[in-house]
């Protein structure tokens, strides 16, 4: 009997694990999908302060976004001194309502850099104007909202470049080099969770091989 | 005895699942950020043709992506016609290394927007430029590679928009409507899985309340 209990055991443990190994095998991909379906604009926040670790997690996140040539063009400033949200605010007068988020992240491109040209890449290094860097930092910003979903946090892509009234005080109250501007200002925090994403799923905006 | 072997059935079955649920409560977020991290720019394919429900989620997770005033200014073009690929890759050397490609989609933005003006909401409609069209673009891309990551594809984000070497061969044979632009070409398929993912975390990037 002990050897039929040790077998329907053996049988049932099998099956439970193959079951959640289907399961677990077709996940990561729902898991990534629903992440990204599941990202939204939060505009409210309870206050509370995000842990070092998690915000860690999300500058890793947003530092793994794909970038042109490989130039990295991203500087990004992390803003937990809530003294300073309102100058942050200042150019921006919906922004208000971010004030209780735990933190405000300032994502920064270089519009230049200084290498050798493509063209002759062992040549002397030049500055050269980055045409690309609008691109990557929006493959950095989506990253950073992804990874707060992830973790439970709401964050919101507010747009700071390309307008003076919204990036000049930020320049100047940050000290920002010349060449660096601020592209996008996303406040990020906890949240009561009743923010809804929106579907935005639309088949008619799908061409097939011909416009 | 019965009611033992079930007692014990019992008791394995729901050991066996409080484990694997235990895992998957903490799971979620690091399978995203495994995902993020583990994007990378994938230039060799085995031409395998991508199952068009795959297709299909890649794009819904494309259009989730952020929107600037929920313009959501993005249309996509599936090219899945090989003979096709030629004239899409026309304006960049760099390209031909795609030929194998399972498909080749093209991110597109309309570049103006018909509404009433945000200072007017009711107010008649107006043409406007959309000065955000890049940067919902940015991510829409983005949030397609990640997809793509997921499901076991890879990828690679080449720049189509600033160049007109590269946007004019794409409008012309595809006739695109004139305020539309080819923003990037994003060769995705089925590859040998030995491309390795950049680590590009660099603490120094990041600044804590002051540059």
């Amino acid at each position: 009997m002990k050897k039929v209990i040790l077998m329907l055991a053996a049988a049932l443990s099998v099956a439970a694990c193959c079951n959640k190994q289907e399961t677990a095998a077709t996940d990561p991909a729902e898991v990534v999908m629903q992440n990204i379906l599941n990202r939204k604009s939060v505009r409210s926040y309870n206050g509370d302060t995000i842990p070092a670790a998690v915000m860690e997690n999300l500058l890793k996140a947003a530092m793994a976004a794909p970038s042109a040539v490989d130039r990295r063009p991203w500087s990004v400033i992390v803003m937990t001194d809530k003294s300073q949200y309102e100058t942050v605010f200042e150019g921006n007068f919906n922004m208000q309502k971010y004030m209780e988020s735990g933190a405000v992240v300032i994502f920064c491109a270089d519009t230049v850099f200084t290498a050798p040209t493509r063209e002759d890449p062992d040549g002397p290094a030049v500055t050269q104007v980055n045409q690309m860097w609008r691109d990557d930092l929006g493959a950095v910003t989506e990253n950073f909202l992804l990874a707060a979903e992830a973790y439970g946090l709401g964050a919101c892509w507010t747009a700071c470049y390309p307008y003076p009234d919204r990036m000049d005080p930020i320049k100047k109250s940050l000290q920002l080099p010349p060449t660096v501007v601020p592209y996008a200002v996303v406040p990020v925090g906890y949240h009561d969770g009743t923010t809804q994403p929106k579907d935005k799923w639309d088949p008619a905006r799908v061409h097939y091989n011909r416009w």
